[in-house]
């Protein structure tokens, strides 16, 4: 079985009926966002998943086999075991900033290889950039305190690898979760649970044990009964720590009022001596959470955040979608579009290119032209990545792509960093774009 | 590198913890849902999972060489060489009807084993849950009509695969994903995409060429320009179907206003003689949605539903939690249980079961009961899945399963099912529960 079926199943009986009325014109589709679920941004991620998939893309015999019982012509069944991607693609770097509208991929190839990838390029983009602009926002609010990402218990099943991979791109330090550590060589992080206190006698028993085993990592987990009294023997076992020459790294809150109680556990902190312990808040959080905790002054050093940034939530789904936007016919470009009944789901017909506009180092605005417009003063954003099925491109490092992001997000103006209420980042279409949709408006208007 | 390292780095650090300081007691831990995140009962899914991996539970040279490198304790990780799953599991059928706080999974097992088998356990059991529930709502919602899973392109990565099972379990008919349905054998279903349709010049010339592939399953997606002037080609290409002794099958909406269109279509259909002809509906579609089409008198045979199912929309993450309930040491029971400054946070002390009171065929009320109390004319809940290590369940069917939930969601009463605003199922503790759990916040508080 390859990756040529993770697809949906209209794509193949689509391919089959292009083949079979000998309809398979080159065909030109873009991935773009029609709208972003929070914010004004998107952090775009996922890139290095489509680059290998079809870089392989290919069905075998199982997969043959497969497609067989379900009722697929025979003679097509034969023309698959040859297929591969033959196309070009287009796509802004792993780790770009994006709009809504703009292509971020732009795939040109026979119609059946271009058609086939939609379902596994949606799969991966749309998910992977979910996650990395969710993150974007929960390390924006924590102000430079590090994120911790928590969130493999609650992840949505074996999607939680390409989740932490999204997170660590859109800034986390770090993740609980080993597997994803090991895979994408990213930094690993824990503390302990409230299981393990409760497993002992005494709280202060838990703590003993803990420090004994990691007496250079040490993290007390402090409110499993009374955030207060943890901190107290917290104290004790800090000062244990102090007199084996170690010292106890940080305390860990994970319900009640995660404000005040900081402010009060850092007192009896300090109070100690033990102003180098930090204090971890933890227990369902998110960026509009931080931003408050932040706002009130919570004497917080770092963040484990979960759930929200593990599956998006309130948003689990980007509405990334691939739409046709050219077919060559005859040698000649015929733009396409969506009109529907819905103004918002309606296309940009054409191929074509995005710009931006950069003043003093920040993004003032950017240019949808097509593709043979050039825009004064402006770089265009889509970089060839495949040509004639080959990938041409650089394939950066994960912590590479980090620090793009990085980079672009600095040059991101505050205002449009808000997490709720940013103006829309200005988007303007070319004179040949805005030309060429109204001509494709009419046309169809009038054919109906 | 195994499952062993799809966890959380803490569960290995409190392993360390619990190898050095020689405190490894027996340990009971339960999974169980706080809050349900939408309606009142929850469908349990995600067993078959956990099974496997508890079966096959071992540290391979490479997981063991990157814990070296994260600092881990060289005679702890030799230890790890040998470790295996030795406990027992009760568990819930995959399919069971489950409510807030009832155990639904138990784990007993020296509490090295049961710690690391947390974030797994959570991992699978908590995001196939929550999708069963979620699918079984929109079925219930669509009264009958067949619920087709489109999901695959907005699904959160990887996790499609389970995601679409448990959507099967819950009571879809079919899925739009290739991999799932030939991995797990679930029916396939498809129709075309609006590039199919904007790839060729006229609409109806794409009509024709996907009838011509598909004469005996051809779905016609009529919105791409206009749903009205679609269904009348629709009905001319259903036309030619039938000069050929070959019936069109249905035609899809997926844009505007669903329900008077349906039933605009249905009159030219039926006026053209083609009222076998079914018609989809899909577009961001939910159970809200389709109960309020059903209200309506929509004429929609069929619903497709993606996004929402896929990834639970609005919830993606269900709260379900791993708690310490038991230790045992010096060969003494010692329940314990996690008290917490947010009340809705501590948890129910001992190792228990649950019972259920059917009346008459319908469910009327659970009892959680300590174990070694029974509930009179009531049947427990839990069964024993894995003894000693060993597995010593029947593993059922996904077929089976999907009757088990079919079979139970009859019993359940109706008023239990509404999409919003069902009364809380009713869910006693056993007098023997109650006094305990008395007990033990007494001796928490005494203690502090």
């Amino acid at each position: 079985m390859t990756e040529a079926i993770r697809t949906d199943l209209y794509q193949l009986t689509m391919m089959q009926a292009y083949w079979k009325s000998g309809h398979n014109p080159e065909a030109t589709f873009d991935y773009f966002v029609r709208k972003i679920p929070f914010g004004s941004y998107l952090i775009t991620a996922g890139l290095t998943y489509v680059l290998d998939y079809i870089g392989n893309l290919r069905f075998d015999d199982e997969d043959i086999e497969y497609l067989r019982r379900q009722g697929f012509d025979s003679e097509f069944l034969e023309k698959l075991r040859d297929f591969r991607f033959t196309g070009d693609i287009l796509a802004m770097p792993e780790g770009s900033i994006a709009f809504p509208h703009e292509p971020i991929i732009r795939v040109t190839a026979p119609i059946m290889e271009a058609q086939l990838a939609e379902t596994f390029l949606l799969n991966k983009m749309n998910f992977s950039t979910l996650i990395a602009t969710k993150a974007s926002r929960v390390v924006y609010a924590a102000k430079g305190r590090a994120i911790a990402e928590f969130g493999l218990r609650r992840a949505q099943g074996d999607g939680h690898l390409e989740a932490t991979r999204a997170t660590y791109i859109g800034g986390c330090a770090s993740t609980s979760n080993v597997m994803a550590g090991k895979k994408l060589d990213i930094p690993v992080s824990g503390t302990m649970a409230h299981s393990f206190v409760t497993s002992f006698d005494r709280e202060i028993d838990s703590y003993r044990a803990y420090a004994d085993a990691f007496p250079k990592r040490c993290f007390l987990l402090i409110d499993t009964y009374n955030s207060i009294e943890g901190a107290k023997k917290a104290v004790i076992v800090g000062k244990e720590l102090e007199n084996k020459g170690e010292r106890l790294l940080g305390v860990r809150l994970d319900s009640g009022d995660l404000c005040e109680l900081s402010k009060r556990v850092r007192i009896i902190l300090d109070d100690a001596g033990l102003d180098y312990v930090k204090i971890v808040a933890s227990g369902d959080l998110n960026e509009w959470k931080i931003d408050e905790l932040m706002r009130k002054g919570a004497r917080i050093d770092m963040f484990g955040v979960g759930t929200e940034l593990i599956t998006g939530r309130p948003a689990p789904a980007l509405d990334g979608i691939y739409k046709l936007s050219d077919v060559v016919e005859r040698g000649r470009h015929m733009p396409k579009m969506k009109l529907s009944e819905e103004k918002a789901k309606a296309t940009l017909p054409g191929k074509k290119n995005v710009w931006r506009i950069v003043e003093k180092g920040k993004f003032k605005k950017d240019v949808i032209s097509l593709d043979d417009e050039a825009v004064e003063n402006a770089e265009p954003l889509l970089e060839q990545v495949v040509k004639n099925g080959k990938i041409v491109c650089e394939r950066p490092t994960l912590d590479e792509i980090r620090q793009t992001v990085a980079q672009n997000f600095s040059k991101l103006p505050d205002k449009y960093k808000k997490l709720d209420g940013s103006p829309a980042y200005p988007v303007e279409l070319s004179p040949g774009l805005a030309a060429l949709r109204k001509t494709i408006v009419e046309k169809i208007k009038r054919e109906e």
